[in-house]
């Protein structure tokens, strides 16, 4: 199963596109769409939207694995991100693609074991289960990466997500 | 000049086409796209986008004026009306047209002169400038039809919508 994980944003949407198969990773791409914070808001979320049917071109992706939002202190922030996550959302379904949300919580679990591991623990698994050999950057694209093996993990262990929930 | 007047949201978007020409309006549309609460997330968000299409390919639209959205109480909610405006943003984009925000506080202004004006005024404004029998239900018809009345007497004065916000 080839899963890609998905970091929303609006400057910077990280990605990570991840073959899960007999319990081993092999790592196919990672990086981030980026846009300008000086272009019009319109022309950003065109430009994510495009850059997120690239990925859909260029990969044979099976399922797509994003982080839920959360209540921001800066509103306004939440909004912009928001919107941009609808866009990429969009680009999900028109590819006829299944989509799953994990909270950050969620992640945690599913690449550590434990919801309160840190930045650092995550990294640090990401690298091993993925064999690479350094933290991929900026946090986006290594946060990207943990979504998708998330997912893949809440799939091994052959529950849906209501159930990877109540665990 | 034909403009689309778009009030965000994601069970309901109201919608309002008019034409503005010699300080005169012509009413060519109204309703609203509305999605069923018990569809998912993804799915909604396709059908907003595929309902927008629809109006762009109805309508010779020139412009579009959308309502700003502001801190909501029910953040959970705020987050899931700007997906949605998200999507509404990239069809308009997609479709080349040039879009407009207008705060609430601008939109009352733009359509009854003064930034205080409850809703009953405001209806009551739209009513009689766009020559309707009844005011248009649910409410996010007439909010939308203000959002686009609001463009045009944007445009009216010559002004931009900087120097707008700054009357």
């Amino acid at each position: 199963m080839i899963i890609l994980g998905i970091d929303p944003g609006l400057a910077i949407i990280g990605y990570g596109v991840i073959e899960y198969k007999n319990s081993r990773f092999r790592t196919l791409d990672y990086g981030a769409i980026t846009t300008p914070a000086g272009m019009d808001v319109v022309d950003r979320l065109q430009m994510i939207y495009n850059g997120m049917n690239q990925l859909f071109k260029m990969y044979d992706i099976d399922e797509v694995s994003i982080e839920e939002l959360f209540f921001n202190k800066n509103v306004t922030t939440a909004i912009t991100v928001a919107q941009a996550r609808g866009v990429i959302l969009l680009s999900c379904v028109e590819n006829n693609k299944a989509v799953y949300e994990y909270t950050p919580l969620q992640v945690k679990q599913g690449v550590c074991g434990y919801g309160r591991a840190d930045k650092v623990q995550v990294q640090r698994m990401i690298t091993s289960f993925l064999n690479l050999k350094a933290v991929p950057k900026p946090d986006d694209v290594a946060d990207a990466l943990a979504i998708a093996i998330c997912h893949a993990h809440s799939n091994k262990v052959g529950k849906t997500l209501d159930k990877f929930l109540k665990k």
